[in-house]
């Protein structure tokens, strides 16, 4: 593969910093970007993540002195189109990795303001990038993430992006229709319909990844030295589902599964999402096309994800437990659930599939930081409905 | 009909304002709120409505002198949170009827601040609104504007709102799928995605009203008083289809039909813009119902509807031609187009059809006020795509 220039959004968080380091070492040119409103939230919240991380600043020299790679640094906020278009003008990537968004659901449904404020971000971020591109580098290879949460679960097939619907004697293939479950999945449905305009309209070329939910702790660059640790959470807000489990078995906590747990995800390991994201760059969306890939390896309900969990756990000596708590979300615990995933497959995923020693291995990375785990942090305070309307709902 | 309490976003407006007087003539108590951005677009633009506009206290106290009839009046901004939670908590409205929105395509297409500023705006000011219900007053219904420009122009039959889908041998109905034109457009679409999730996830009850394009320059109570006449706009930012055309018959202009003139849409009176948001009132939604009217009596092509402005013009004695200026938007300008809208006439609408008559009648109100018209204002400045990538599309 040639070499690129590749601008990654979002550099300081837990996808973004690994795949700058990945990318880097595989001889790219690449500049990271952030404004650091992750390290706000997380002060907002009163949490932290599991591993101690340095400054960007810290991280871009800490692998500079492990490797001898260079990761240029842009601090900016991407609401700001100033910002956005130079720094597309002046760097002129051939591809811009957008991590750069607030990545949680529960975050999003606080109230009002952290709903306008998720929204307002992340559109408004993801639009400059469209526009930044048709104005100052039209070339550029967008890669947007987005989230199989965008789906819902409809009761068919969920498909690679686009449905083709024979209705009335006729024909047409739309974008797949989505049925969000926060104002989180909304913005990202939001950020699709938008990027799909700009590949209609203007002739952007763009691939929106459709991720499902990631677990792990660790990539092959963030192993090569403590300061180059991914910013690992737990917690109730910005801590994905195994990623939780295997944190509350390490400190004998039960493992808290919302509901009956009959919710079935799509989910991935890190270094996947680091492979992924460099066979999206590799195999770049033509112009004028919106690719979408459905961007997951296997399939799970949470009840068996958690069961998983309390089995290796018990190979280590543990003595895991699984709660059934009330599901502060509204969504469906029993759906049909079936969504394709084949297209990255094609362009050679190799998968890491969920197994008892990944989880082993997170489990022993995580007893490590057992002084760290604050178990305040666990618990789930965010409703999806906060207050009961004064009507009875059918 | 049970006298409601009824709240206009966007009371300042070409619809909100005749609005506001129907609903307050028909006996409810009404309050409308704006932030007169309008006013300061036109401002920005260089741009007048063709009718002299009071400010709104004026047109409040002008209201009561010639009917006797109360509109209350608050002034403050949907995308301030503490505003509108306030104004619902203290209103409690029965019905909210929201047009507060940036309504132009162009306006929103000149470049990426104005794009952002339309999303931001509408859909921050959507968000704030159904958080406001839900919190301060959730049994209150949501009547929205939409537009039919959400839908695009898909290959199969537009139906109202919903469409299933059939495949793989399993069904689903889902939120008709829709594929808009303009950065304006799409933000609309974000807003119906937004009110979804509020009637699925809290109950909120809502109607979403797919409009198609409004002509018509006054209604039953904008003719009472010269003080009381709608903002009509004939420019090309602000100005619709059927509105521009009759304006440059008025002064022997030629009648500029963007490309071939084949991009079919569906329009309607503003007579029965105020009659089909009586009806939707009076019909509220249930409790978690989102409700989709398409709100339209008929299609044209834009080339049909110039033919139509050419032979009325001919009945008062003027010369009208057509002239097939450049397409600054990208649109398909021969397409299939056929959209359902049988469930506003199945509550009851009585259309009022675009007829020879009623162009005489808005060709007369129009002719009487030839010397404010700007010819400057008729020309369209705004291009879908400013500047042509350096790139080949196919």
């Amino acid at each position: 593969m040639s070499t690129q220039r590749i601008l990654i959004l979002g550099g300081d968080g837990y996808l973004g910093w690994p795949t700058a380091m990945a990318l880097s070492q595989a001889g790219h040119r690449v500049a990271v970007v952030d404004n650091f409103a992750k390290r706000q939230w997380e002060l907002e919240l009163g949490i932290q993540p599991l591993f101690p991380i340095p400054t960007l600043h810290e991280r871009v020299r800490a692998w500079q002195d492990v490797t001898g790679g260079e990761i240029e640094l842009r601090v900016g906020d991407l609401t700001d189109y100033g910002f956005v278009e130079a720094l597309v003008r002046d760097f002129k990537p051939d591809t811009i990795i957008h991590y750069g968004e607030q990545p949680s659901a529960p975050y999003s449904m606080i109230d009002a303001r952290h709903a306008a404020y998720t929204q307002s971000n992340n559109v408004i971020g993801n639009l400059n990038v469209i526009f930044a591109i048709r104005d100052a580098s039209p070339e550029t290879h967008l890669v947007k993430l987005g989230t199989m949460g965008e789906y819902g679960t409809p009761n068919i097939d969920i498909e690679e992006g686009f449905l083709t619907v024979d209705h009335n004697g006729r024909s047409h293939t739309f974008l797949y229709p989505k049925t969000p479950g926060s104002m989180y999945h909304l913005s990202k449905v939001h950020d699709s319909h938008n990027i799909h305009f700009a590949c209609r309209i203007w002739g952007l070329r763009a691939t929106d990844l459709n991720q499902g939910v990631v677990y792990g702790v660790e990539t092959d660059e963030s192993g090569l030295d403590p300061r180059l640790a991914t910013s690992f959470h737990y917690d109730e807000v910005f801590g994905t589902a195994l990623n939780r489990f295997c944190v509350q078995a390490a400190i004998g906590h039960p493992l808290t599964v919302y509901g009956k747990g009959g919710q079935t995800r799509g989910y991935l390991n890190i270094r996947d999402t680091v492979q992924c994201i460099s066979l999206a760059a590799d195999n770049p969306a033509a112009p004028g096309e919106m690719r979408v890939f459905n961007q997951f390896t296997e399939q799970f309900s949470v009840l068996e994800l958690a069961e998983r969990v309390r089995v290796a756990s018990k190979h280590v000596g543990w003595d895991a437990e699984i709660e059934h708590v009330d599901n502060p979300r509204i969504e469906s615990e029993e759906h049909y659930y079936n969504a394709r995933h084949t297209k990255l497959l094609d362009l050679g995923l190799e998968p890491r599939l969920l197994s008892d020693e990944l989880i082993d291995t997170m489990l022993g990375k995580i007893h490590a930081h057992t002084d760290r785990i604050d178990r305040a942090a666990l618990v789930q305070n965010v409703r999806w409905a906060p207050r009961v309307p004064e009507l009875s709902l059918a």
